[in-house]
């Protein structure tokens, strides 16, 4: 399906609304009847909260409807009525993302090995980090590195830069790849579920720093890593993903931070693969992943 | 949504047929019309086989078509026209299941065990047996046991006896939860698809007899289990559910089989809880299995 | 190994010492030059601590030294002069276990099982609950069973009764299949490290009542449980096993309490297990557990 | 302790013999007596062929016998007496390994991302294809791309070439990361239990080309991956490490390659850095491999 999508044009549509019967046969209704071919289709209803939610994907080869129309179409047909938080997406605009990291290789080394075999529907234009190490990696894979060395002093000065840059650069995304710094209020609310940490310990236990030092005290049996968008609350954003690896009474601390490694970089990119997919739908600091 | 069930009462529909537009929209749409609440709704196409599948499952609290009378216009209306082999169930008719078993306990009693605990909208009024070993099981949860002790001479007219005991005791489906016989094609084929096993290997490796016997042999890291559908083809049925337990070159056979038998049994309650919800659908020798 | 240990009569050694070189030559040759035969040895150095950790069984039928003087032999030849800390237990001393149970019977019938079908080397003459509803239960497996309704007001009281019966019974530890009772600090300090809880979430995360609500409230996508000794910190002690299951955003609340019942059981029967095998050595709050 | 091995210089002993009481009390003692500090010990008796299993690692900054000497004392003390075969490695002896691959990069990429970062006590002089598709990833991490286009006519030809070449680069053991051809029986004898493959199933289910494809067509539940090392048996060698991903009905055969793709990259190193930490023994076509 992947490859399928990559040499046609597709839209996909994520959206949730208010419950009530027949949505569902409205919406795929109007993409079959206007010559949309519907290649996935999943839905959720919330009976708790009573919200309706779905991701849609056709092929706009024989769609009646002109791509720069759909929306506007959908929303005045559709969303409005139904109280719709939307979006759209096309397989033909591809999302743009960034990489921030400090000084550890192994996230950023899985995200760009995928990017160059040609995984995932992603530009990677920018690497950014507030240390020079891994400037040898960017220019491995012939990726611009900035880099933004932050203090307390100047981090609200970066953070402004960095902003710009990325503006510059047209990113839609960002994944923070094991990248050593809190960020701003003010920078996260510039990307609103835009930006995508992996959190080294099976939140929400081990929340901040040295996650792996405080599960070796605790004595637990197997260590985590936590994939989640970042917002204003420290590692309490929308979980993504999550993993975990069996450890025992014989491994270390440096043991655990090798086991780790593995566990950070496939449930960040999982993660990653999701949202680049258009997968993910946020509902009140939840996630509805698709499959 | 479990408990739900129990108080209300459901129509479930189980389907399939070729795929085309509008068959969702057309089936969701016929529910809601006539006063039927959507409790769940899950669809699947097969776009290789261009075959759509779908489970939706709705209250017939406010319906206003008959109970009797859904399946009957339901072909009338969708299934003659859209090709479908569908299949409905209601929730107050409980599936009745019947336990085959030889002298192994484990996974008896995990059954039973979830039976008593009211955990599965089920009917066990038969435990068959070649052995008599578990009557004590059947009789500590007051359920007949029949002991049908089984030679190559008297097999055909032992299992002749089985299946007009089945008849007489209305069963619907049945689960060999360890039974070490194999069973005749004729006997499979009053039970089509409805014979759950378990085996105790990841098939289709080590199909047959003695799989942790080969499997230690062959040296592998992980110990399987799998649950099936019984077909004439030895241990090559759909497969429904399958998980895996973590070896090491320390664990003996003797280790195996008893690291075994937790998966097994719990691989097995999965599928029969699938099957008791109505979630499985066979087509092509594999399942759909909804969630 | 297991089946081999119920013929024979053999000693478990459980020690830590400070790790200093020669120790385990020390030992083994003790066990070989008196004619034991070793049928199981693990041991790990704890570096950071510097503190060795040894497990040693061995066949008793041609060990010179009279079972009950071995304890007395040791610690004269070894335990003093390595300042050991160690524990001598013999096959033939079956641990003595009692349950206690509140309405929840997953986990009960589960060591039940384990236990008609002869899995452990263990006796349970008693279940104790503050609820009646599980006598069936232990009637059908024809163990005692002892009703200790607690209140507020009763609760010193009742947990004195419950000691007594405890002692009459010889009771060498007790498992928590679900008792939903936080015990008193009197009573854990007569079974120190030998009462095993079963906590229904992944700790340190989701600490005290209600966690598969709280999981559901973050959205987590792993639920977990937790294996542990009671000490008198709430859900803080020596974590024995854990272990996961996946969620999705479709997982209820129910469903979540669903999903975990099998984990709930699983991770507490391999708890005892090590428990009855004496495989478990405490040690600053947290286990060493041989395999 | 993988730090500490760096810095320091570390002798590790693999061993296996006929089983006698004693043995590990002998060779502990010599490294004790002669001032090596045990960094390490595991051991392992296979009770059922009476073979005794160890590894041991030690300091040799106090050890007095000389590391050039060790080999011939350890034979002529304990290797002659106790019919061992051992084997002895020197930490500042870094393995060297060759890399062979085909088209796809995600094994290649994984292991480079380890061996840039410095995970590894290892050294990488050589990637060898028989396509010259990844040359692009040995250039980026400096590493000889030796291109050899294997035909059936020119393949014994062929392998001779690499074969000098491996010699050459003084190459000890040989990682097949996805690399599609079949090696020849006089190839891999130049490199007993030195060569190791990553096959993309759970061995022994699905043998041989294209184990995705049939996969799907069994409709299994989870789909694995096997590293192994190779023999002239094809896919029969002894199991290294295995692990699995569960699959649905939903996914397509793209999908499995894809799942597959995270799933061997991690089977593959996990059996590599075992390898490089000399933690592997072989043993009638089964591994025991220490952790």
């Amino acid at each position: 399906m992947q490859d399928k999508d990559k040499n046609s044009k597709n839209a996909i549509l994520l959206m949730h609304c208010p419950d009530q019967p027949g949505i569902l046969a409205v919406v795929t209704d109007f993409i079959n009847v206007n010559g949309g071919n519907i290649l996935y289709l999943d839905q959720y209803v919330d009976r708790a909260n009573k919200v309706f939610f779905m991701r849609i994907e056709w092929d706009l080869e024989r769609f009646i409807i002109p791509q720069d129309k759909i929306e506007d179409y959908f929303e005045t047909l559709y969303g409005h009525k139904y109280d719709m938080t939307f979006k759209l997406y096309f397989s033909d605009q591809k999302p743009r993302m960034a990489i921030f990291v400090s000084k550890m290789s192994h996230c950023l080394y899985d995200l760009l090995a995928r990017y160059t075999a040609g995984e995932w529907n992603v530009e990677i234009p920018l690497i950014v980090s507030n240390h020079p190490d891994m400037e040898v990696a960017a220019r491995r894979f012939n990726i611009e590195f900035a880099y933004f060395p932050i203090t307390k002093e100047n981090k609200a000065e970066q953070e402004q830069k960095e902003l710009q840059l990325l503006k510059e650069k047209g990113i839609t995304f960002i994944v923070l790849a094991r990248y050593m710094q809190i960020i701003s209020e003010e920078f996260i609310n510039e990307y609103p579920n835009k930006i995508i940490n992996i959190h080294h310990s099976f939140l929400p236990a081990f929340i901040g720093a040295k996650p792996y030092h405080a599960a070796f005290e605790r004595g637990v049996k197997l260590i985590g890593a936590t994939s989640h968008y970042v917002t204003c609350d420290l590692d309490a954003g929308p979980i993504i993903e999550q993993d975990i690896a069996r450890i025992t009474h014989k491994d270390t601390i440096d043991n655990l931070v090798r086991k780790g490694r593995d566990l950070e970089k496939i449930v960040l990119s999982r993660a990653v693969e999701k949202h680049i997919e258009r997968k993910i739908l946020v509902y009140k600091n939840k996630t509805i992943v698709f499959n």
